[in-house]
């Protein structure tokens, strides 16, 4: 049995590309999740840490997500830039599209990008924090696989549909928010039932509508929007935004196109750019300075500002490296050994 | 004393005109003002119904709306479209670009209204059933004055920062929801100081941080967000999108410039329209129809789609007219007879 153990994140990244370009991933496709994975791992965002490897490697062996899939660009110039994914992992056809959005964004002053046909395993923070260390504000949301009952309903029908922003700050990482528009991440239930922890109530219903603490009950019946008809509201917003207006799947078709929820869904991406320098334009203002006295008043009420904890994660990491769990290495080298047939 | 009396939307319209412009209102302010009061006495939504028609004409004889101000157009062809508004009310502003707004957004995919120094009288939910009704999906935010505590903290930061969204839908009116992001709209917790009635637990805090039920003293204290931490996260992106990235003020700017609650509040306003046939370009899929399995699925569980309420005293109103109270026909009258000499 291996022990706990200690790594860095450019190399904990050539591990999990390894792990995945050795399972049958493009080095284009590999490198792009092992940079969300690692990124997860360092930043203790436990969603998209070390243990989804598996999650993702399994929709590789299911042949749901297609991870030699190459990304196409569509550009026509416009402020809407589209990637079509071909059922590869959203974060290589965003990787392709972050620097087309971002010079948009400048050219245009606000762009859209576009992810279409993407299984999606992106971090939306990942993603709002890559726009914003350009200069620019981001917002993403994206639906997941019908598990949220809408509010004053009983039955799974929205995603966990996570809502993303950024925003750009002179010193030190972005303002950075990203949460599930349901009270918790499907991937908080998941945690808690291995664990064989309780769910607070609040969370979620059972499959006959009735509240629940039992994370098994809670995972076969509905989740709840989080703050009630107002949450409900945003949920159905990005199941249009990042479904309907795009082109793309419900949270609903991509539940009907998977039969369940343990593969990475596959749908599309809503991610939208903003330059301040262009919105503010003509105005005698400085939205850098007017952000920074914002989280200055919101920090010095004593509230945090998001992120916060992650990028404490992230500083510990710089200076004392990741650590990885005994169970996390032997999970890992289990991959590195026998690749897919690893997997249960 | 004057009875209950039934009018129509037209006649109450150009009364409410009337006495804009009778106060000192130009026309096109006074129509624009007119237009969204009687919309909302209409829809029984009564944050911008006739009652309010005395904040208005109290913030015009303070002098902080200039009712006479001609909003100016700017224009330079990019997906960003800018109104100055010289303080003069957001309705006459938003009027004015709106059919810019909705070409824009038609040819470029996507595009943004900026309002700038507007008195901020609009109904969100009418700005975004505006841009939906021109068959576009709408997203309109922006600030108010500091009277909410960011989540974790206890003192007033944050305005109640309204979010709406709109959908276009091919039979009747638009999916549309509009929120305040706090708790409680400021005007529920008016309108219950007004009726006497208490307000319910977790909407707010008194001048201390604590937790109260009394109207008075949540308007001296500060209100609580909807949805704890991620509620405050996106009344804090309404802060940064809809005043840092515009050029124009934060909550507690407003709140600093104008030195209470009382008037119009003088900020900016962001309104984002989004065109389904672009953003659906040369997928195999039609918005209309997935958006309209997402309502049916929604309601066929018995849940509500936001903005029903409002429709149905619309069609009330169509058949049977709207019903002014007494006491709201006592007031109109008043006004029409003294004009601003008619305010306490």
């Amino acid at each position: 049995m291996p022990e706990e153990s200690v790594t860095s994140f450019e190399e904990l990244v050539a591990r999990l590309r390894r792990i995945f370009v050795n399972a049958g991933a493009s080095p284009q496709q590999g490198a792009a999740v092992a940079r969300v994975i690692a990124s997860g791992e360092r930043d203790g965002a436990k969603s998209h840490s070390v243990y989804r490897v598996e999650v993702c490697l399994k929709s590789m062996r299911a042949g749901t997500v297609d991870a030699t899939a190459v990304p196409e660009l569509r550009d026509d110039g416009s402020p809407i830039i589209r990637v079509l994914g071909n059922r590869g992992f959203s974060c290589a056809a965003f990787e392709l599209a972050l620097p087309v959005l971002a010079e948009r964004a400048r050219q245009c002053g606000l762009a859209a990008l576009v992810l279409n046909d993407v299984g999606h395993f992106s971090a939306l923070w990942y993603e709002v924090e890559s726009v914003a260390d350009r200069g620019l504000a981001g917002m993403a949301m994206c639906p997941s696989y019908s598990a949220v009952a809408p509010a004053g309903g009983s039955r799974p029908l929205l995603g966990t549909n996570p809502f993303a922003f950024g925003w750009p700050r002179p010193d030190g990482p972005p303002y950075v928010f990203d949460f599930a528009t349901s009270v918790a991440a499907r991937g908080e239930i998941e945690l808690r039932r291995r664990a064989g922890d309780p769910i607070p109530e609040g969370w979620a219903v059972d499959a006959d509508g009735a509240p629940t603490t039992d994370p098994d009950a809670a995972l076969a019946g509905a989740m709840l929007p989080f703050g009630g008809h107002k949450g409900s509201a945003i949920a159905t917003m990005v199941e249009l935004l990042a479904g309907a207006l795009i082109g793309d799947m419900s949270s609903r078709e991509v539940l009907d196109d998977l039969g369940g929820t343990s593969l990475v869904p596959v749908h599309g991406e809503l991610i939208l750019a903003f330059d301040p320098a262009r919105f503010a334009a003509g105005r005698d203002a400085d939205p850098a300075r007017q952000g920074e006295a914002l989280f200055e008043a919101i920090t010095g009420q004593g509230a945090r500002l998001p992120s916060m904890r992650r990028y404490a994660a992230r500083e510990r990491a710089a200076t004392q490296g990741i650590t990885l769990t005994a169970e996390e290495q032997a999970q890992l080298n289990r991959f590195e050994e026998h690749g897919l047939d690893a997997l249960s």
